[in-house]
C-alpha cells in the first residue's frame, strides 16, 4: 500500500506571526519547530507536499522595493511573489533538512518555483479587493497612482494602500515536476505564497500584479495530485461557530454539506476561515478524501483525528482516524 | 541512447548585462532571448541543467535590505541569494515555457532553490577577498563594520564596499532533488548564483554569508550528475591567450594539459576568465567527457563544435561535433 498523500497548508504562523520580529533567525527558528512538526507526520508514514503564506514576507519585500526605488527598479508584485517562495522556501527546507537529519532521516526536500495559472477575464480584476504593501498618506498614493498606475484605497486599518485583485487560481503550472518530485519519494513545497499568477496571452505566460489565496491554491495543487488528505493549518484548533461570541462552537466533524451550509450562512469570514472551509469543500467535492483544519502545533493529532475539524464527504463519516 | 545531458551555466549576459537597465521588463526580455537558444539545444535533442549566475540581482537586493533597514530587518546574504534564485529562476523558467510551447513542446521546468555545502575550514573564510552589495564613504563603512560585524574595505572601483569570503563549494544539497527530476524528462535550473552557501553545523545546516563562484558550483553539479557535457556561456565566443593584447589568440581546442598549462601560468584572470577554465579543467579531471566555453548567443554553434572553446580530455582529441 503506498502511504497517504497529504498536502500540508501552512499559516502565517508557521514562520511569522503579526507583531513578531521579522528577523531571518526568528523566522527560522519557527520554521524549525514547524518542521519538527512535519517531521513526526513524516515518521507516522505520510508523504507531505508543503505550501504556505507569504504575507509578512511578501510585505517586507514590497516595503524594499519602495524605499530603494530611486536606487534600483522596484520588482513587480508578481516577481516580488517568487522572491518570497525563494526566502520562504529555502528558510522551511533548511529547517527541515536538519530536523530529519537528526531523526536519522534521508528524504530529499525541494522548493519548487510555482506559478498558478489564472484566468485574464476572472471577475476579480474588474475590482480588486486584497491590500497590499505598504501604507501611504493620501497624497503620497495620489501620486503613486498617477507613477505606478496602482489601483489604490483607503486601508479600513488607516492609511491608503495598494489594492490588487484576487482571482480564482485555475491549475499550478508546475503541477508535473510537483507530481515527479512526490512520485519519486520527495517532499515538496510548491505554491508558496499561493503560487505567482500567470495568464496565458498569445501563448505565453506572464505574470500579473494580483494575489491568490493560499489556500484555494493548495486545493488545486491537493486535487491535481490526486492527495488523500488536505491539511490546513492556523492558529486555531477549530473551525467554530458563532466564532467570537460567547456561544462559539468548535466543530469537531463535519459533512461537507454541513460546511457549505454554514459558509453560506457567513459563519465564516472570507478574510479567515471563510477561504480555508472553501477549500476543504472544493478539495472533497473534487474527489478528495478528507480535509482537515487545525492548529499548526497540533499537526499530528489532527492527523490521528484527535484534534481540528475534519470536513468529510459521502462515505467518508465513519472513519475517526485520518 | 540517452540523449547526452548538459549542464549549462548561463553567464550574467543572459539577463542583465553592466550598465544594462535592471527592470523586470528588460531582464525578461533577455530571459526570452536566451531561452530560444535553449530551447534549439533542446530541440536538437539535448537534455539540459541550467545554472545562472545573480551579480546585478543580489546587489539590487542588497541595496532593498539597506534602504530599508530602519523599516524592516535586513535579510542576510545568504537569504538575499535565496530570494534571487526565486527571482531569477521564475524569469527562466516562465520564459523558457513559453518558447517551448511555442515549438509545440510541453517539457516540464522546475526551479529548485539550492544549498551548496562549504567547508567552515575553507581557507577563504581567513581572507574574504568578493565585494559585494552597495558602495559606501569611509565613515558610513566604519559605522557598519561595528553595526553588523561586517569586514568592509575599499573598493579599487571605489568606495568602501562589504567583502565576504567565496569558499569552494563541495556538493549541492539539493543534488537528489535535481537528479531526480533530470531522470524524469524535467529541464532543471538550480545553483542560482552558485547555491546559497551552507556549513553543516551540529549536524544541523546552516547559511553563511559568503559567495560561491556559479562556475565552479555548476562544476560540481555537473560532476555529481555525471554529465555529458559542461557548457559555460558568456560574453565572449573563445577562450583567448593574450587577451585584451594586440596578440590575442583564440582556443579553439585545447586538452585539459594545455587549459592547465594556460591557466598556471596566468592567461587567464581569477574575476573572470579564470574560474570558468578551472570549471572546466575540474570536471574533465572528474570524469566529464567534454567542457566547453563560448558565448551565450552561440550556445547551439558551440554544442555542434562550430564555436567556442572545448576543452578535452584523454582519447577525446579527435571528437569535432560534440
Amino acid at each position: 500500500m503506498v502511504n497517504p498523500l497529504v498536502v500540508v497548508a501552512l499559516g502565517g504562523n508557521a514562520l511569522l506571526r503579526k507583531g513578531d520580529p521579522g528577523t531571518f533567525e526568528f523566522q527560522l527558528e519557527n520554521a524549525r519547530r514547524t518542521a519538527r512538526q512535519l517531521v513526526k507526520s513524516i515518521m507516522d508514514g505520510y508523504r507531505i507536499v508543503i505550501t504556505h503564506g507569504n504575507g509578512p514576507q511578501i510585505g517586507a519585500i514590497l516595503i524594499q522595493q519602495e524605499y530603494a526605488s530611486k536606487a534600483v527598479p522596484p520588482m513587480p508584485l508578481h516577481a516580488c511573489g517568487a522572491m518570497s517562495q525563494g526566502l520562504i522556501g529555502y528558510m522551511i527546507q533548511q529547517a527541515l533538512i536538519s530536523e530529519l537529519k537528526k531523526m536519522g532521516l534521508r528524504v530529499p526536500v525541494a522548493t519548487v518555483i510555482t506559478q498558478v495559472l489564472v484566468n485574464p477575464m476572472d471577475e476579480a480584476f474588474k475590482n480588486p479587493t486584497k491590500y497590499i504593501g505598504p501604507y501611504y498618506t493620501e497624497d503620497e498614493a495620489k501620486k503613486l497612482i498617477g507613477k505606478r498606475g496602482w489601483i489604490m484605497k483607503p486601508d479600513p486599518r488607516g492609511g491608503w494602500r495598494r489594492v490588487v485583485p484576487s482571482p480564482e487560481p485555475i491549475e499550478p503550472v508546475e503541477i508535473e515536476v510537483v507530481r515527479k518530485l512526490v512520485d519519486s519519494g520527495c517532499i515538496v513545497i510548491a505554491c508558496g505564497g499561493g503560487g505567482v499568477p500567470v495568464v496565458e496571452e498569445d501563448g505565453s505566460l506572464k505574470g500579473v500584479d494580483a494575489v491568490i489565496d493560499k489556500d484555494l491554491a493548495s486545493e488545486r495543487l491537493a486535487t491535481m495530485l490526486r492527495a488523500d488528505i488536505l491539511l490546513i493549518l492556523t492558529d486555531v484548533k477549530y473551525v467554530m461557530l458563532n466564532y467570537g461570541t460567547p456561544d462559539q462552537k468548535p466543530l469537531r466533524k463535519i459533512s461537507v454539506e454541513e460546511a457549505k451550509k454554514y459558509l453560506e450562512r457567513g459563519e465564516f469570514p472570507m478574510g479567515s476561515m471563510g477561504p480555508k472551509v472553501l477549500a476543504a469543500i472544493r478539495f472533497i467535492e473534487n474527489g478528495g478524501k478528507i480535509a482537515a483544519i487545525g492548529h499548526l502545533y497540533e499537526c499530528n493529532d489532527v492527523l490521528r483525528g484527535l484534534s481540528g475539524t475534519v470536513i468529510y464527504g459521502f462515505g467518508q463519516n465513519k472513519r475517526t482516524v485520518i
